[in-house]
């Protein structure tokens, strides 16, 4: 399974997981951050309140969520994000 | 090392961290979050307040976490947890 | 691309992100925390307000920094801190 690790503006989490559970997200983590320094295509600072989304998903689901992203969101938006391999118990049962 | 995280309701931290400790875990780290989606065996939603803790333990003391955690939590309560690989600095040292 | 995460006393933020930025990151999230547990090399607890600190960062700066944690921070503060893979979308376009 992949864990998806998205950093952005709070102002687009409605948009964002509507578009991750369109994609087949079953599940996310948000928690409040703050931002510092220079992000995504446009190196735009992200000084303020930001939120991390976190999600695990399979990695179809993976390949669709950072296509949307790359297309969507980051020419667009102060955006970071990530994959890494998560080893989630029991499987499908677990699948968020 | 394995980075156990953990995805749960507030009210479940001190028992959680209290077999964390009994399994061998030193130390863990717990942040607010907001969950959604459904999550777990009940498929339950976690739409509320959420905790979530990470530990970083040897992968003997994540096996016996998981499995823990698949016997007592998973089967009664909302909780999502998976399992990554890191590096550690100075190995033993930081084994938390 | 490798995950830095440093989980430290929120008195140390300034600090710390001056030295990141000065051995290459581009950007930092921070996430308020609570630890417990004992930390590092004084087997300091950690029950207070702590943060986590993330950058995502080149192998080598990844390597900078976890020398300048080990030499600088870890034998005088409670830190602890771990490296993991990640991939990011569209490599060093999103480097931070």
């Amino acid at each position: 399974m992949k864990l998806v690790t998205m950093i952005t503006e709070s102002v687009l989490v409605d948009r964002l997981t509507h578009e991750l559970r369109r994609l087949g997200a079953t599940g996310w983590t948000l928690t409040e951050a703050r931002g510092d320094g220079s992000r995504g295509m446009r190196s735009v600072p992200m000084p303020g309140e930001n939120v991390r989304i976190e999600c695990v998903v399979s990695p179809e689901v993976a390949d669709l969520v950072m296509e949307m992203l790359a297309r969507d969101f980051f020419p667009n938006y102060a955006m970071v994000a990530w994959l890494s391999d998560v080893e989630v118990v029991r499987g499908e049962k677990y699948r968020r």
